[in-house]
């Protein structure tokens, strides 16, 4: 009998969810109004629930709601109940039902030493055996998140101060994570020793700033200081950061699927200009997979930077043979039921006046479970093309992501069950090629893969998981497992 | 530095504010639906916020909304999300703000065995003191519910079995406790050793039920089974009820006040039907302080059965002087500033034609901070009475009650400052009389108060508090305690 | 085939649907917050759903919403919407569908000559023969009340003036109207010539009030002035008041069901008190349908006053064998399936501890389908009543109204297929009695009824109804004509 | 003394916003259903409000809401609101405030023929005029829309067919306009003598669509069949479509700016492609106003296409040099105080890795007030790029348009108050150029306007307004006017 009080709707969306965008920070006033614009910004990483926790030397203010910052956070109510000069907040995918705002984040919890509210990127791969260890000795858990767990780890350190505790949990876990934390003298942050989520610094006239990526700092003018460290715990008190390394010195992975789908072009990470990358995988791809084409179309929006350097390098004109319609989100929300079976065709549209007669490369960032790209080449078929050559900027997608995307199980990756071959002719185009893995390398500007020891998480196209994946092995049931897996 | 990240507003209410109602019912299809009905007939005991969880067999399902019964859990998609034939339900008072829901009851947790849901009547004495150790030893609350804190006791507990983990919590407690509980296979009554709160067993064709008030078993035309005893532990399952008695034996002190105020006049309570003790009570009430008047006037509603008895014992004509408009609540939400000085005439209006020129005597159920009075005395003058003589259907309120019931401090209770004669000019009547305490007793067909070992709990009379008063012995902060003490 | 775009739902409920109440007061700042209390007090006219039209010099304000005035219109954000001296107000029984709120009133119109808003309690029974009229010569309507033809009854008129177009508009309805307008520079009142619905004048501190009762003034502590004279159209300005008679002299014929049933027991129409009024319906009652017995309980709360009376001159004590759960407006609104069939139980429960073995006089104001008094025997009987003898405190309703007041199609009543013999076989009494028409016309103080010429109008009693009722006739369809039946 | 009951708020965005967007289906199965898919692919003409009318043989349903398509028309429960086989809808850009929901349109209307909806884009100059008219003679207006003037028109016509009624209405009306109506029996398509605002017939099945533009057929697959032509009225009813000439013949003068911003790119539009003619555009300016630069960058979106066919016809690399934000609408709703100032980078964000150093030619459609660009050329200028030289997709719009788009008044357009080179010293770029008229006519394929009889509706270049503006000339209070003229 398994016991549950809240139920997950399985991911049957044809793309990679968002994993979640966390901001913090400490010394400005009115920090919940730039925390808000901090996620505006982040919005890529997480769509439909936000939550930010205040504290104003006092007390600490919590507001989570499911909808778009900009709907939700920009009420003057709103902002009128998060007072201080201390902020964090977090942005992620999905909540469900009316309990659903229980995992929007950040958490909080008072401690017998005082509160301390946290929100997290990432997943861990241990957090249901470590949840079940701390049930066993009595923790009570409120939300399904596994980001819970590690208040708890917190709670029931024996550790004598906070920063203590705090790096007692954390080395507890294992998987991805970029964590903000807020108490009431300290905002911290700590990236898992891997690295695989990221996380920077920043700095808006003296107040320090930790957020998922630069954008967010881009958005208020506040200056890049750096990224914060694979496995850095950083501390920021009044008297500014101090860092700690609590973990054993390995080799970072970042996860090298930011670079490709992720992350926003405009934004850099470890020292690599998102659309630079882009570009360059077009570029790449243009080379390993040439075509005889008149007109190279980006499937908006996220194949459009490669399309760009796949223009640039074959030398093929770039033209917006497909108009997205911008008015929904990422996908339409509860269509209704008659028009279910129009699917793709709310998001995006054939300029036919464009294509017709015309033989065209379509480039798209990758392929899921391949339903959207059939029906994109149908599309794209019906208003007129001559051929279609579907050019795909990564490599096949044949393995879930335990580290914070919400990836279908590996069974309904397209390419976990076929060829290449059974897939072009699955979607239907006349030739369809993929980026290589060293390609994909190549583009970020390492000379190739090192299969001994690789300089990225990418284990969505490899099957080579950087992490233990405690979790999975110990438990039968994915039913309950999923509870967790699916936190951003 | 207080960290807390909710706040309470104070009770600012010239009336005792309920606590709260409680409903369970296991083995009826459509469990909920039948809580629902139970809720609304204790809706008199909590009015602002309710919650209801149930368990399918498979997994539990809980709804919580602010507002009437009748206005949110009568919706269909409510119900629907509520499948099971095992359900339990809690009404509340009050909640404030966008966190409040955390606070409705009832409350569930994970436990490591399984899920356990739990609402509460009444209120802890040591809930602070106990959360303390808790947090201590690494708990983490989510709420600020003194019923948090049973759910951290049964989770840390060492027994084996739920049950006994169960008893190994409440055994703990001091105050005025009446829980509902529901886990995968049972259903749990408690009432505390004393008894201070009622609990009753009921029976819908072949459905165990357990609930405030017989009121409650009427409105679904179930049997009355009997009163849960004080200090029994009863455990419902597939095989029927089983009781445990696992507090050492003690005189039981039930809660008089319920008989003067709180219960619905049609239960019976221990025997005893509530509106034929507050006929008894107007009755003794015109043999201690008989007065010549015309006309024997109630505030409605409370004063209505004390006045019948004050009427048919003195042989003056009963007649409705006062008439109260039911469409609002207990008090009117939120008014608008421009209107708050009207006051209470929101609620009450003389009827001046059958008053004028009249010698009234007025009948109340009790004199909190004594504003409501003054100004229903003013009302009342101006409607044309030729004398006012107030007869009020308790003894003076002089104490706070820590047991559940949302009091003023007692120095804004008007009997703890003031005379009766102090009182009388204060409120402007020509006269004014309490019942006497043991006029009280009488009217509950008790002899007289028997002060060595008095047969209910009086406190709010007597300030003869039945049980420890931990929190309050061991806490200066009132602020923080006051976050506990709120709850029903 | 009829087009509609709104569809009406049939009135199902077992009792008399309150009509409407107007207010409205001229000169008082933040009038619309005077409007809120006196709406408050006379929601018992009209719960479902209200309007305030407030005038600050330059520009009018509409709100409307639907809800109790106590939830709706204490908002703040509302209240602060309504600026202004001068305002008038409306509350309604019910509205349905997204649509509905363009049914609920005041409605307001942009004339030539400025803004004008009306409200209105009453019904047209010629408002569709107008409005079709109308239509043919090019009027729109974006209402489907009877209250709309009105103003367009002004907007077409060729008068010079505002009060002469109204009074134009006004001298060519059929039907009971009590009506409170306001222009840019005038509040205007007007009763049709019988005088059929209630209109109060009011002062408070200098500014004038028109209100359907005097419980409105009362509320906010305005005097009483006079009841508006049938026929008489009242034209409040800066300077005051100023009456015109535009109607035929006639004698009135006042709604003698406002005494019986609708209006507020602490009201005083015409010189008469209407809890008064009950208490003698009630000793009449007692004197011509005399009863052995040991108790006589009200159904609460209509029947209360009358079993008082009865009580009184019967010499048989009054108890509350019936308590009323008030946390329900007067019906569940949109009960659960699952729950329906439990109907009464929601509102009435009996007593049982105060009726075992008792012989009940069981007193209400009238039986309209039968079907809530059938329940509350069996309710009462099942509670161990010994004998229970039904006693209703007006004559058997047998007929429709068509004056404001959402009666049951005639054919669903049940004393108009029924005799009072078969009406107690029906309800399962041992016996029942009617006041007699006579005894109704005695206790507003009337010797008899003058059948020549009838002092009140007791049409749903005798089917003489003192209008001509052209709509009913010219119509062959009754569902069109419901759609203008059913306002307020 | 005004009287109004509702105010609007001044345009105070810097860009031209939206008009409105019509779409109406008749005889498919659920049409309400298409018609919802066809205003999502019109949401660019209006994306605040929209509302649907559907018929289903015997009675219209009407359902109007505030928000996006895609979250208010994809419920379950509102489309199940809206049976029927025909159906019309609208789209609109803003409605404010309690009441707005009154000029959410299709407007309604019950005549004594039967029912009749109405949709409208455009704009009506005389509209006014003709209401002031119309109210002398009785007519009641709850609307502020102008399109309600039209409903009055066909209500007063004193022709007997409903077909000869709207013709009578239309053609007493000045300005621009394209409707969509539904009747009982028909469904009504009109466009004004000069054609300035788009509509298209298409089919679907055998069901006739009436559009604003070909992309609301591409999302549903229909078929597009032709333009409706100027000044022609056309009637479907079960025998197909039927159409009616009533104007005098004149020349077109579509709309020039649809092309240049309005129109969404996948439409075409009297034979033209909108993306083609904006590449068109871009390449027109390359040649007009050639730079020497490093890259071409678009201001996102609607700036691409021309960037697109700039870069093309220059041989400089096109690159995204400006990230756009799409998780807010077109502007930030109600933005919280502390953060207005941070203005443009909601929405937009350089990308100062590709920027850095280089030599940029930005690409805008156009320019309004100057402050947006002002902005977009610093946050350049702060991302390093070594100059900037702007390029404007249209010539300089100096005058107000009164045919349906909604923009600022004539002295707040930059160009209307400064020289092109006062202009560049004001957004402080290097070089700024914008396309000459001559060139905006090439791009569609015009030899050069012809001043004698110019071929579109160029009056926001040129002052040279192709209709009477009758209401413009009659009336000093503009604050009225601009209650009909923020109308779509």
């Amino acid at each position: 009998m398994t016991q549950t009080h809240q139920t997950t709707t399985e991911n049957e969306a044809d793309c990679f969810r968002d994993e979640c965008g966390v901001f913090g920070i400490y010394g400005k006033p009115d920090a919940a109004a730039v925390v808000t614009l901090g996620l505006h910004a982040l919005q890529h990483r997480g769509q439909e629930a936000a939550g930010i926790v205040s504290f104003d030397g006092k007390q600490f203010s919590v507001e989570r709601h499911v909808g778009l910052i900009g709907d939700t956070f920009t009420k003057q109510s709103v902002m009128d109940r998060l007072p201080g000069s201390r902020a964090i907040g977090h942005t992620r995918y999905s909540t469900t039902g009316g309990e659903g705002l229980r995992n929007v984040q950040p958490l909080f919890a008072e401690f017998a030493g005082g509160g301390f509210a946290i929100a997290h990127n990432g997943n861990l791969t241990n957090a249901l055996t470590k949840q079940r260890e701390l049930q066993k000795r009595g923790a009570i858990f409120s939300s399904t998140s596994d980001t819970e767990t590690v208040l708890h780890l917190i709670a029931v350190s024996e550790r004598d101060r906070l920063v203590e505790k705090f790096i007692d949990a954390v080395t507890q876990l294992e998987g991805a994570f970029s964590f903000v934390g807020l108490s009431g003298k300290k905002m911290i942050g700590a990236r898992d020793p891997l690295g695989i989520r990221p996380l920077v610094l920043g700095d808006l006239d003296g107040a320090y700033i930790l957020a998922s990526e630069t954008c967010a700092l881009d958005i208020i003018g506040a200056r890049i200081v750096r990224d914060i460290q694979p496995g850095e715990v950083i501390v920021i008190t009044e008297e500014g950061p101090r860092s700690y390394f609590p973990f054993e010195k390995t080799n970072p992975r970042f996860c090298i699927f930011e670079y490709v789908y992720f992350a926003r072009p405009d934004s850099t990470i470890e020292g690599r200009n998102v659309y630079e990358v882009r570009k360059k995988i077009g570029q790449e791809l243009a080379r390993e997979a040439p075509v005889n084409a008149d007109m190279v179309v980006p499937v908006p929006d996220s194949g459009t930077p490669a399309a760009i350097g796949f223009s640039q390098e074959a030398g093929i004109p770039f033209d917006l043979g497909i108009i997205r319609n911008h008015y929904v989100g990422r996908t339409f929300i509860q269509p209704q039921s008659a028009i279910r079976h129009m699917g793709v065709r709310l998001k995006h549209n054939a300029n036919r006046w464009a294509i017709r007669d015309k033989r065209i490369v379509l480039v798209d960032d990758s392929i899921v479970r391949g339903t959207t790209s059939q029906k994109i080449v149908q599309m794209v078929r019906d208003a007129g093309a001559a051929e279609v050559h579907m050019r795909i900027a990564s490599p096949p997608t044949s393995a879930s992501c335990f580290y914070g995307v919400d990836t279908p199980e590996k069974s309904k990756l397209l390419a976990s069950r076929m060829s290449i071959e059974e897939m072009r002719d699955f979607i239907r185009v006349d030739s369809l090629a993929f980026l290589s893995i060293n390609g994909l390398y190549r583009a970020v500007n390492e000379p190739q893969r090192n299969d001994q020891c690789p300089q990225f998480c990418d284990a969505c196209f490899t099957s080579d998981y950087p992490t233990a994946l405690t979790d999975q092995e110990h438990t039968e049931s994915t039913r309950v497992l999923s509870l967790l897996a699916n936190n951003g």
